[in-house]
């Protein structure tokens, strides 16, 4: 069954790939449009549009009809990576230099600003009678998105944030596309409006779990497990959901001690132990992993009150995926 | 007649600047909601939203169908202000300092996206059978803008700029804008398609006519006339219809000549006024002229195709407006 899912996701994923890399009928002017075929050629896992092409089929939409709307949720996904990456001044994105820094900030601005048009363009492609409600749950999507970078943005300069106001930040910021991803999905399968709400927060929790495990994950994993580098937030200074935690629960002293190790020019491996054992102590781990767990248990719990009809077992597989990491 | 167009143009600005400084439901987080509610509660002529609420009553359309349209056009249009002003890094708009000037890049970049997706939110709200091409038409005219802006950025840093490849940049960055307001207005109205079509292209040969006119004033002006400042494109070394016509169309001693002026750090009065007279003897000044009438006739042909009704008055004077504009 998992092989099944995987080879599933996999063809999809392929498929995708290719009307991404063919959705441009344009290359003129060539300073708008060859950034943007520069982000449409790039990787990715494509986690959105398989949600949403996931969620057409477990309400027994057929498939078909869903995948403008998948090709849209994606650019819209690689619209906010774009700004995001001039936002956040960042040099690389999925092993290749980020538009502004292959091009300018200007032009990646502007290549930003097409793609969503662009995303629009695809998303009105979709042959559905709820159309409209379709582009309204959109549209609040991508407003959620910049709340969540604002909050993000602000959080940057503060030194204590409340580990509820950081999952109101990822939850904005990450997981609400997840969960418009799941909904538009579902509702292009004529889901009835009780399985687009329950898909829509399972995708969200998911998202949710999904971020704070990662956060946990830079921290805990085992070094010589691949994929995840330990302590790579930390070098980078990220504000997780363990900072924020150990920041507004640990004692005085060791609050001091993090500020300090977060002031280094360059944080060195002994101080990324010493983070790790701040955050053991402030009881940062321990949260996370309660965290996590509630999410998941959240999801769990959506996907129960679909009822489940045989079309589940691709999104209990997501599931099973997101508890069982450890990479 | 004109008096009270005009008073008509004051109302509906009034009624609009209302409807856009209350627009915004949320405050939170300010570091989004604050620049744009800064962004609402700037002055503009309001010369799109107008134009959409004119065509929806040249078509024997009700107003009161097209006022969120009408709004979400004029966010649209604030979107592209906020993000082309970080690009020319201006400093001031409409008196005031520009959103990334009085906060950041970063949150002048974020507050033009969160404007774009709350101007598709507003769209959404309009009551119409057409709603679908409405949007549909409203994307196509923000990836056009988008292209015209391109263009824009590429000519900077070219010699040469034919006056053609010029026309086709300002027709996409500011004509194609006054283009899809008229026929959005017009859709909404429930106007054929001929007269949607006819009303669109108006609106857009009107657009490229004030835009080479604007470019034709700041050198033919009066300096005794208010309102323009003789000169001032040249002092700011823009790339206007007349210059790319003449590095294009004079002597090659001239356009050297031309070259080296705006090469200086400061353009001083008295290379203005030998400016002026490359323009003149390239002819440039009388080519300009020839093509603002020639899109005014145009334009005129325009209304001309929609056999007049009562209700074309109010664009007529719109068109005489142009024709007669000296200052």
């Amino acid at each position: 069954m998992e092989e099944k899912t995987k080879f599933l996701f996999e063809d999809w994923r392929t498929k995708l790939n290719f009307r991404l890399t063919s959705f441009l009928e344009e290359d003129d002017p060539a300073t708008l449009y060859q950034p943007m075929q520069y982000v449409f050629e790039g990787s990715g896992k494509r986690i959105r549009p398989i949600l949403l092409l996931l969620t057409c089929k477990a309400v027994g939409g057929n498939i078909e009809a869903a995948w403008d709307a998948a090709v849209a949720i994606e650019l819209l996904h690689n619209f906010t990576l774009v700004h995001d990456d001039i936002m956040d001044d960042d040099d690389t994105r999925r092993g290749r230099e980020t538009v502004h820094k292959k091009w300018t900030p200007n032009i990646a601005l502007l290549a930003g600003d097409g793609i969503l048009a662009l995303s629009y363009r695809a998303l009105l492609r979709t042959d559905s009678e709820h159309l409209k409600r379709i582009l309204e749950i959109y549209t609040d999507g991508i407003v959620a998105v910049c709340e969540g970078q604002a909050l993000d943005m602000d959080f940057e300069s503060r030194e204590h944030v409340q580990p509820k106001q950081y999952l109101e930040m990822i939850t904005k910021k990450t997981a609400y596309l997840l969960n418009i991803s799941a909904k538009i999905g579902a509702i292009i399968g004529n889901g009835s409006d009780r399985q687009v709400t329950a898909l829509g927060e399972f995708a969200q929790n998911l998202g949710v779990a999904f971020q704070i495990q990662d956060d946990l994950l830079d921290i805990t994993v085992d070094e010589d497990t691949l994929g995840k580098t330990f302590g790579s937030d930390v070098k980078q200074k990220k504000r997780t959901f363990l900072l924020n935690y150990a920041l507004t629960h640990a004692s005085t002293q060791s609050q001091q001690a993090l500020l300090n190790i977060f002031q280094m020019s360059e944080i060195d491996n002994e101080s990324i132990y010493q983070v790790r054992d701040i955050f053991e102590s402030a009881g940062a781990i321990s949260a996370a992993k309660e965290s996590v767990d509630n999410y998941l248990s959240l999801a769990n719990k959506n996907l129960e009150s679909l009822n489940g009809n045989g079309e589940n077992r691709h999104l209990n597989y997501l599931l099973n995926y997101i508890s069982n990491r450890n990479f």
